[in-house]
């Protein structure tokens, strides 16, 4: 069994409104030495092992369903559970 | 300046409807070895350097702003970017 961990950002190129609120918002409460927000998804799956490799396993799904690739990066960890 | 990656994660007891969604979603798409799925969110946050401590400022807005402390668990990693 494998635990993976999927980070998924925006590109740097593309405009993040929803960080540029948050970042307000935190400036608005007295912090304002954050100078920049940036909000992306974190995912982590379940995957048991099966006769197709996990790697290719993880970038198949990230680039069908859970990631836009115009949009987003994304990069992953996996780790191997042993089953106590 | 720090970059600062905030990771906030549903609590274990907590259901994750939309972790459920995509798990079967997955599934449907023949990945049938996707046996789980965790939504969560992650932050990258820009911090100058100021006179408040770095460790401090991150726990204030996390438990303030960006984490529901009830349902939801955060964790992060700091790290110092010197200006070229």
């Amino acid at each position: 069994m494998y635990k993976v961990k999927v980070y998924v950002t925006l590109r740097e190129s593309v405009l993040d409104p929803q960080g540029t609120a948050v970042q307000h918002s935190l400036n608005s409460l007295s912090y304002t030495e954050i100078s920049d927000v940036r909000i992306g998804k974190y995912m982590e799956l379940t995957i048991e092992k099966s006769d197709r490799n996990v790697n290719e396993v993880v970038k198949e799904v990230c680039e069908k369903l859970l990631v836009n690739t115009v949009i987003e990066d994304y990069r992953y960890d996996v780790e191997e559970v042993v089953a106590q």
